[in-house]
């Protein structure tokens, strides 16, 4: 089974990042049976980073592209690497393979084990992405708080120890104070402090999820029940002038 | 004061709807006070009509472009000119001065004159963006029913009469069998008939909603209030590397 | 056209206060097109300020009676000038021009520019009268908190500065330590307090909607757009015996 | 106990119509503990019957005149003998003794038997005054339907046979049809039928609840418990200048 | 009237715990009207106190034994002695008799008096089960706060003025600080303080609600007015194979 | 990995069935990855079917006992076979490994893929144990309609073809009257129809969710991902006296 990942981003082009995310990317791997094969790919047109719709509007013309062709070559799933689902609805629409994204998939199984969640947001306060996307879900009865991290997006892989102590007072003020019951992980770019964060936790018994891991291990188990999106919900755009 | 209309797709290059076009224009500009410039502006590169998430994508680059340059020009308010809203997020995101969407205000005001509404959609069933769009304006409480047109964007300037007919059956079944108390047209492309099927309907003292006309008017309101959107829930984008 | 600004309470017979209230409206004027003229009424029996549900009913009988006298003298719509909306269901029932309320007309505007909102409510808590008129227009989930300036509605006259002091506070109390993206203020007694407070939390780019001249702008919208309230969500009151 | 029974209406000037009132009492009474005493009281100012927010209006200032009255008189609770709960709020803040508003008592009552209820209305459709009334409890979510009788108040003691049949079938059309699990009677003019209405839906052992004996019970509950509305919800009304 | 009290744990061992538990009955029996007649009961197998579903699940064979039996012996209905109503749901499903629940009763109740309400928790937080509770019923939207004793259920009996000046301070807590319009006693063991907890809050004027009095009267009035669940939510379980 | 499936029915002691259901694993197994094994087990204690809050009841100590005894003997995950969840809480509370309820799994599933669901009810209207399902998931925002089969779960197995095609006709409905875009199979004792009906709405490009094999793949999933139920939600019972 191949397994398509979209990045919605630019290419890394700092080097210190890009060697923070292939290690997170083997821890990934451990998750992942062994007949699934995951396939990543960036963007040549779009943001940095996706903080602002205004960031998703700019790379999502490609996003449709390389999806479309990673359709056409035969992947049997294609999953969005970003926790605000960038492109979803539109790539339901184009595509007959199971499309997931990253928070969707997170902010479900969240759901599933815990009475409520927060999620960490790389973002200051008082960002509400996070609360429009759960809203959008019908989530928003299981979000118990947004905890804000105040570094963005770039900032996640700045210094690890310190953005993990971070990370970990953040999740367990989430717990203590807030009284969450489980810990979404509001980025992808967090998923190398994914275990950590869990193991700082796990004196509460409290979940953490990873969106990207979460996403990835969705798609596949849509490709095994040979599930994927309704057509009804997202029907298949008719044919009319476009000009790209 | 000058109003920027943002029609989200191509010039139409069908004479006949030009013509029904500019017809709905000259009954849109009677209700406009007279210190109001409305400035309409189709674009060049997009959809020709929007009817999926996938239209939306097409459209939303010259989008941001053409918006982000009236704002230099020096107009006070964005009015975008479709039920559906498209790009209303990114381009909040970016300009200082109000941006209006015609769904939303249109929603509003029936929400405000009724204890609920119906839409009229000019697609067929089941499909459910009018319903998405309801809920991310939390107002699925006041939404009695969709009634379906089945003749997508293009087919509502078919045959004025025959159109005009079937929307005046679909708002009288609306009221009668639904129980609307209000009538939301769910497509800008209706203004041409929004007069009659107010007629229709005027027995019932029920108020008939036409999107673009209600935007206007809300971004007049805007203006002269010098109100506009929360910078808090659109933030400005940062600056980052972006490639188009 | 005529718009009636139906007060519901009593002449103020404090000669500060009601100069006070000239110079608001002097300030309110501004934001009204030349075309548009407002005739204000103070009730003959009611209460001096509305803050109960009793104060409410001391007076509704006679804003029946003006209202109805309005229309009669051909205004082209009634704008009930309390944050409270008292009678707002009956003067619907009863007339057939536009009737709009204070409060819903701040709280939809509010809605519309923004995530969510709080308000600067006059009196003490744990008072409830503003969440039960939020949760009656059916935007609850809007609604971030509501903030007490312990005041009373008499008490915004007392002294100018400290009264004003005490809002900003409160307004910027919401924004940071609530994340109100929006502040409403909850009382039409605070106009002239309006330009104040917006200047003050402007380095949020938070809207300040002050909720007289947005009712009276959403009274403007309506009459030129010909939309009036449903008469099926509020029929007009069969003939029967009443004894006043 | 005394238990003050407040008619939000002019007393009856159709002898008939008093009559079957009269029996209807009686059939009440046999609900109603032996120390139990049950004192009724008409308006001298009000409407014939409530059916309109208006007519609410034009009642409202005597009902917390002999309200009042009551309970200096020494009386334990009041109920309001109307399903629309006119002036329950008021009445709240003014009195120390208990409330019960008769639509309210019926209604959480029916939640508390059923899945879900529906409710039989005197008038026509699309009236929405019993959506407004379900809403304004927080009880949207239990109500499936609103079955109309088209009758009116004062339609609903014309001809006795013909009405019970109208309910009995409407009420059997919610069930069937709808799929009601109890039926809640609208209206406390329906009184005399309350009980041929429940043998009618007997064989699917659907409760059919009366509003104003569910809400003397509920009264009489309250008082012996010692409990009595919020003064938090309902504070007392300040003294103030108010001219009646 | 035969009450039937239904305990759903093993009978106390221990002699203080039994002695304060006859003292609160015998408060209790002063709001009972002198017809109705209590009986109670408690379980031969099942847990000391129930605190967890699976407590739940170990008395649940036996409450139903029992409560059949009873129904049998003629009493007129049941009630459940906990705030958990465990077996709430079967029991309605077996008997003809209204079962009524203590907690189910009491939120009711605290819903109709106040706009919204607190409970105190016995147990440490950030137990949810009595926000399950209160949402499986529809009332969320009235939950301002839990706040919890950090006691346990047996914990409630060691020291009387230690745990009632807690019960006290939170309740208090609850009012100042979190906005609580109501009190509810989220325990049935909580009994014997309720009395001074309501002195506790007089002062503001805050309804305290304790659950098993609230159930006995609510049971009380079903049988009075001949209502009971409706057959059509809790269907009578057909005849098949069980083995117990 | 091993996955322990819970039966929570007495064992099938009718030939056809149990053949029938024989086939339906095999089907069942093409869906599991190879590296996963499934572990069967029916109940000594408990009822033949599960149709009822009773039936629940019947069986719930001896589902505690043998997953208990599972989790001892060294299965990763529990699997509960049942659409109604039974024992779902309690399971959950008593053990370390993550427990899946089919109807859970099922629902959740069939949220992420569609804007809306109709569940297939093997039961007569008005069963409303899969509207409390659906809400007590928090997702009722999703649920279109139940689509009743008025079979019984016994008679799922009665004739092959002739239930095949009411469950066909029952879900074409659901799409095209009630405007379903996903169908969910409300018991797991239709699993062996459900490739069939899957086929029989294909042109629509719904989705059918069977809740068995939901369940199963979501268990690997969690198993995988090393996550469970949040202990914080699901507390460990604490030791007290107990008597079975």
């Amino acid at each position: 089974m191949r397994v398509f990942i979209l990045n919605p981003v630019l290419r890394d082009v700092d080097e210190r990042r890009a060697s923070q995310r292939r290690q997170a990317l083997l821890e990934l791997s451990k998750t992942i049976p062994s007949d699934v094969k995951l396939e990543f790919r960036d963007l040549d047109r779009g943001a940095e980073t996706v903080e602002s719709y205004y960031d998703e509007y700019v790379g999502v013309a490609d996003m449709v592209e390389k999806a479309v062709e990673a359709e056409k070559d035969g992947v049997d799933a294609v999953v969005i690497n970003c926790f605000m689902n960038p492109a979803l609805e539109g790539l339901r629409e184009l595509l007959e393979i199971p499309v997931v994204g990253a928070g969707e998939a997170a902010l479900y199984l969240a759901s599933m084990l815990a009475d409520n969640f927060s999620v960490l947001d790389p973002d200051p306060p008082p960002r509400s992405y996070t609360h429009k996307l759960v809203s959008a879900l019908g989530l928003t009865h299981k979000l118990r708080s947004v905890r804000y991290l105040r570094l963005g997006v770039a900032g996640l892989c700045e210094d690890f120890d310190e953005t993990l102590n971070k990370m970990i007072t953040e999740a367990l003020k989430a717990v203590e104070e807030d009284g969450a019951h489980a810990i979404v992980l509001g980025c992808t770019g967090m998923r190398g402090y994914a275990m950590k964060i869990s193991e700082g936790v796990k004196p509460y018994g409290v979940p953490v999820i990873e969106p990207l891991s979460a996403a990835i291990a969705m798609a596949t188990l849509l490709v095994r029940l040979g599930l994927g999106q309704s057509r009804l919900s997202y029907p298949k755009p008719s044919e009319k002038r476009r000009v790209a």
